[in-house]
């Protein structure tokens, strides 16, 4: 048995939840609070048996990976509307952190 | 030394803090968002010294094992009051997910 | 690889974060509910290599080491002011419980 322990931004949240629920997973998710190095945080507790974390880890990869998107930034504050000219940016979003931690003993009442 | 990670419904939240409190074992609760799998929940982080472990999972069990309840739901959206039959059915409420991971190191300041 | 979880009050919450900031140590706050055993805590989860855990614990100490603070007290309900004499008494705040747990595998995608 292992606890997968996984940090993953918010807006990835539903669609992990989501594709562990298709996969049968249990899962508990737990609020991160507005946070310094990763504001808008879900952390997720997965415990599965040893030879399923592989999959696990596959989801994970497959709801949250890092990637680049397209945002077109608002006027920038003070900017005057004549002399701004929006042009599209790429930003990094999505990415996941885990950690997989043995467990000991596992019960359920 | 053992971290003792148990997940529990947050209608039993209260008894297991309480009970925790009268065996004076102490424990830090977490905010589990209104979840997926586990609506409701809170999670407990207690730890304990290794020969204290089958306590606080007897004192867990005690506080928030499955049990049935008879409810007697509300008239169904639609139903006409006239044709509307209560009659109470069993639900299950409680359970608790137990995980005990080994500590390596513990501090207090 | 380990996971380092911290319960620290909430008053420390954010000296801890600004410390592991500078110290480019990577860090996730849980939120702990209004707790019953530790009121108003947060909770840190730190993942570090193992040779960097002193160090990890040293900043968490030097965050969030338990200490006496002089509180005046305000004058308590139902006292009228007259024969209220305000006088200052020490009280304990901060400290920091810690539980370093090993990593089976790490990922970051
Ligand atoms: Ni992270
Ligand atoms: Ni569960
Ligand atoms: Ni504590």
């Amino acid at each position: 048995m292992k606890l997968v322990i996984a940090v993953v931004q918010d807006k990835d949240s539903n669609k992990l939840a989501q594709n562990l629920v298709k996969a049968d997973i249990r899962a508990t998710k737990l609020a991160s609070t507005g946070g310094f190095l990763h504001a808008g945080n879900t952390t997720f507790m997965i415990g599965t048996d040893d030879e399923m974390v592989d999959e696990v880890m596959q989801i994970i990869q497959q709801s949250c990976k890092a990637r680049e998107q397209v945002v077109t930034p608002m006027s920038p504050m003070g900017a005057s509307m004549e002399s701004y000219i929006p042009h599209p940016v790429n930003v990094q979003v999505g990415g996941a952190t885990i950690f997989v931690l043995d467990v000991e003993q596992f019960a359920q009442f």
